[in-house]
């Protein structure tokens, strides 16, 4: 067993059979943690941007933060109620883009498709960016690295989903549980300390004033509006990851429809009961943020102004509600934080592949997305998301509040987009149905997603509004370059789809005989073999053709040919360009000319090497003139090979490797 | 025509045929230039390299730089008489490593070989970086970007040598005979104006001192010895390049061996005038260098210390020579001898891809190596030795003092050696020979060679001890790696070459019968196609299989399947991996095994499109299945292309385009 193929055994397991993949669906105590830590996670990074938009405003602006924290609550209770709908009318996992595809046509799918394609991938980057971040709190040499450290760790969560999805739901159920109990133990005990111990409950920045130097210092009229809109946008994040669950219907136990929507009506529960509580909780012992890069800044009571940020939320709830009291809870929080943003990230890595190959299924993809490799994760889907996600924390060194920024739209482009559609399935199916029960079932449904669409809609115009400036334009570029690839991937299969389709009987015509031409390029074994595989076909004429590029090397092959009296009789080609192919392919086409109505087959003998850079050394010329005869209808092309013994151990190894692997084998 | 096609055209220009071959053979006036400018160009960075290294030594250091450049001239002379011997006894351009190998054996003519074909990238370097440090007397804005304009200037060499040797030679005469010239004239002129008008001629630097800090301040016993030798070791870079022109003789007109002879003994004449006269006048009118790194730098009257080098000795006489009285004169100096450098580089271009296809020819390189590309030139290894020397010289930013201290070593590993193996040349055939007059002949050579041998013999031990440290166990490491990269290259084809080797009849046994199986992955033109031919092949057995990794998609298959009622039945297969080529190769190996007398031959239809990009759109599953079943003995792979209306247009181009462009189509 090779290094590769042992560290690849390693990273990724052993093979699982499909008969297997009933063991892959998930009960509800695990389906919960896999498909809601994205949504769950995110009230770690929330509250934050709400209260740093805020700052922007001066001491002023966090007033505003609980009364934007039940907006965002209220829309988030309607989106899950909404998708609630999802989950049972479409138990297929296709998720938005089925709903859009099948309600509205393919080109609203495909901007559903396109939308979630950029928000898996910005999911992955901005939980991982932040779970960076919450880890500075104890880590704080990391400070100045977020972006590589963030990459590396996305690198690795890459490794734990190519083993299957399976082995990730049990590794992210504990830790996801202990961040429930975690966030939601602190706000009760520390609302309890305040309330009925009576503790006066200090965050360290209570104490401090901010001060704006930003153009929302003045905090009046549309100044205050566009302020309170664009919090209110990045709070909206605590909602992306909802919509995960109905993309991944499929992996549930059954019955799979009322378990998904179980789940996310719990999900919905504790992810509001969690948001709230904290920013109740930062609320009532003065937590602020600041955004230096917006313009706002703390002053101490000393006076001095700092500007340093990197105080998170969280991080000053533990350390107001614990510290004193009770030091491990503290460090309990911020790790358990740190860890589940982390695996939110694997939210992505569940969906993104899934959606995929839907798409590569639907011929929006390269194909080789739909089949699976060795293991029951889609490879490649997997690869391609942590890749894009690592080019962007690389780029914006993995910073929150800039990832943030372009977040958001996509969700809720898909959001609008697939409660349209679910208005008109309901629409749809109670022209046609009649039962009085079953009518008021969809009715209900019906007014849940027009609310639904409404809702959603106004968010997407604010988000819009309040951040298209400020980085959402490039959210949206990214979905129109994947929209428009996608569009032409598809056309090109259409196309040639078209173009090889049966057309009646002339595609039955039989070619009336077969001319095998050997490509010789030394007299040895392997050359032997393609003569007598070629023979053993019964040819009804037979050349054996040489280019002589170098005369003494061409009158040497000459001379063993007649050597071994060969009864086939060799043609020396002469090349006046010292080059093989040209001559060689000019030959065949003439052959074709002269006898249009037979097929002439080529038969290149080819050592087969074990190792990837032997293959350097031979078969250069075989696979140019392959290549080039590829081009002439009429001709198919023969390799015959020749195992050298270093072959025999290398079959062995790809034997156990991945399909991509043989690929560098290839060539 | 595509544009990357029109882009080839206007840097590669038309095709030669081979019998236009005769064209590029070179008359003794463009030979000079084209073999010579190497060895010339190198007199204006060898005076710099001895007085640099001087001054480490303070003022007392220079007064040695008139010596120094008498025994470099010596042994230049030495060398240019002992190759005249080589040219004429092996006129096929094998050079040193022709006369090595069989005079002393295959280890030693490697090793020639690795120690040019290091040296050939370190004199593109060398002579790059020295022409841009010369550039910048009149362009001083290229100062800190020497690596970066280096590089580009290779870039455009590279495209000029893929155009053919020819044009090369025409382009490089006329300002190497300008160079000539110039040098010539500024000596003559400027001891004309000393000697007979009685100017007072001073060097910009002349009233400067030299102050040194190196441990060779102290410029006594062994200390100064050391120096010296390491003054003398960087003026023999002044040699390199002299044995460019034995490589060449196969360029030559006919009398090859006489021109070539001729041609070298010309160079030796001029480099040796131009050495001598450039140091002398130097010498006359106070040139001084410094080596910043090394630890000396500038004093001027008014006693402050310059310590910004980057003058040049023939910049600062051209200035001391013209200046004043001929101005036009400085800058033509200037300009042809930057022009002259990058100019030089190009003799490494004719010599490295001559030297790298014998090499070839004899295996210790790949193949392809050997056979041209469509143009005369050796496309394959002037990009190879470009790509080298772009890594040399952004590495080492350009910097001449640094690079040198790699180059010599090689060049004198390969001039002993060789000697060597003249010496043993003689000795031979004077055993054989009886001839008198002959006799008298070889005795002489052999007396020139065994000088030659204890001569560049010495150097190459002062060379070795003088630079070692300095960077010259960076060339012996190269030349180590190259050499041991040869040898296994060189094993593994023999290796191979005993493998494939006939023995016996044992290989004509026929296999009895053909049983073909076709792959099938969908039902359209190209899986009919391949029915047909494989039908027209009149197999003993016959079937169709098609690997079920979606149970819907398989179901349809079979359906179009009966649909088209074709006579061959069609064999599913399940896969528990949702993976294509495992099954199916089992399946072919099952057939092996259950029929050994029978040879397998498979069918696997192909789309050809015509974009690369396409292609990752297409094929990817049967380019894995064909490159797992090369590893399976009796059976062969036949691919039945199916040409698409957009691959005609792209046939076209790749008719037109050079082998390795075809590569890239292929996968």
């Amino acid at each position: 067993m090779s290094f590769s193929h042992a560290v690849k055994r390693l990273l990724v397991g052993r093979k699982l059979a499909s008969t297997q993949l009933g063991e892959t669906l998930l009960p509800k105590r695990i389906a919960l943690p896999v498909f809601a830590s994205d949504a769950l996670s995110s009230v770690a990074y929330a509250p934050d941007e709400i209260l740093l938009t805020l700052s922007l405003a001066g001491m002023a602006g966090f007033a505003f933060s609980w009364q934007i924290g039940l907006v965002v609550a209220l829309v988030m209770a309607v989106v899950v109620l909404s998708y609630r709908q999802t989950v049972h009318a479409y138990p297929s996992g296709g998720g938005d883009y089925e709903v859009a595809t099948v309600n509205i046509g393919p080109s609203a799918g495909l901007t559903v498709a396109s939308a979630l394609l950029v928000d898996y991938v910005l999911t992955v980057a901005v939980s991982v960016s932040s779970g960076v971040q919450n880890a500075e709190a104890m880590l704080p040499f990391l400070r100045g690295h977020e972006g590589v450290v963030a990459a590396v760790m996305i690198a690795l969560l890459m490794a734990l989903n190519l083993r299957g999805v399976r082995e990730s739901g049990t590794i992210f159920a504990i830790p996801t549980y202990l961040f429930m109990a975690g966030i939601l133990g602190m706000t009760v005990w520390g609302f309890f300390r305040i309330l009925v111990l009576g503790t006066d409950l200090q965050a360290e920045t209570a104490s401090w004033s901010v001060q704006s130097t930003s153009e929302y210092g003045a905090f009046t009229g549309f100044l205050m509006v566009a302020l309170l809109a664009r919090a209110f946008s990045s709070g909206c994040a605590a909602l992306t990851g909802v919509e995960a669950i109905s993309n991944g219907v499929p992996s549930f136990k059954q019955p799979k429809s009322r378990n998904a929507a179980t789940t996310l009506a719990m999900l919905g529960i504790i992810a509001i009961t969690m948001l709230l509580g904290i920013i109740a909780l930062a609320n009532r012992i003065g937590v602020k943020l600041i955004d230096p890069q917006g313009g706002s800044h703390y002053v101490t009571p000393t006076g001095e102004h700092v500007t340093t940020a990197g105080r998170t939320v969280v991080g000053q709830l533990a350390r107001a509600v614990f510290f004193d009291s009770f030091p491990l809870g503290f460090y309990f929080i911020v790790t358990v934080t740190m860890v589940i943003l982390f695996l939110a990230a694997n939210t992505a890595f569940n969906g993104f592949p899934t959606l995929g190959s839907i798409l590569a299924r639907d011929g929006y993809l390269p194909r080789q997305l739909h089949t699976r490799g060795d293991r029951l994760a889609y490879s490649n889907g997997i690869i391609s998301l942590a890749l894009a996600a690592i080019g962007l924390v690389l780029v914006f060194n993995g910073s929150v509040t800039a990832l943030i920024q372009l977040y958001v739209v996509g969700v809720f482009v898909s959001f609008t987009i697939s409660q349209f559609g679910m208005l008109r399935h309901w629409t749809r199916h109670l022209r046609t149905e009649t039962d009085p029960e079953v009518r008021r079932h969809m009715q209900r449904s019906r007014v849940i997603n027009a609310v639904g669409l409404t809702l959603t809609g106004i968010v997407l115009v604010v988000v819009l509004l309040s951040k298209f400036m400020h980085g959402a334009y490039l959210a949206i570029i990214a979905m129109v370059v994947v929209f428009s690839m996608m569009k032409s991937i598809r056309r090109h299969y259409d196309k040639v789809a078209k173009e090889v389709a049966l057309a009646g009987d002339a595609d039955r015509v039989l070619p009336s005989r077969v001319r095998a031409v050997i490509f010789v390029g030394a007299v040895n074994k392997p050359l032997m073999r393609a003569l007598n595989f070629a023979r053993a076909t019964q040819p009804s004429h037979m050349d054996a053709v040489t280019v002589a590029v170098d005369d003494d090397e061409s009158r040497e092959l000459v001379e063993a040919w007649e050597a071994e009296n060969i009864d086939v009789p060799l043609k020396v080609i002469a090349s006046p360009f010292r080059e093989v192919t040209g001559p060689f392919v000019e030959y065949v086409k003439r052959l074709r000319t002269d006898n249009p109505r037979d097929v002439v087959c080529v038969y290149i003998p080819e050592v087969v090497v074990g190792h990837w850079w032997e293959h350097l050394l031979h078969n250069q010329t075989a696979l140019v003139v392959r290549t080039r005869l590829h081009f002439m209808p009429g001709v198919m092309v023969t390799s015959v090979p020749y195992q050298l013994r270093s072959s025999v151990d290398a079959d062995e190894k790809y034997a156990h490797d991945d399909p991509t692997a043989w690929r560098m084998v290839g060539k």
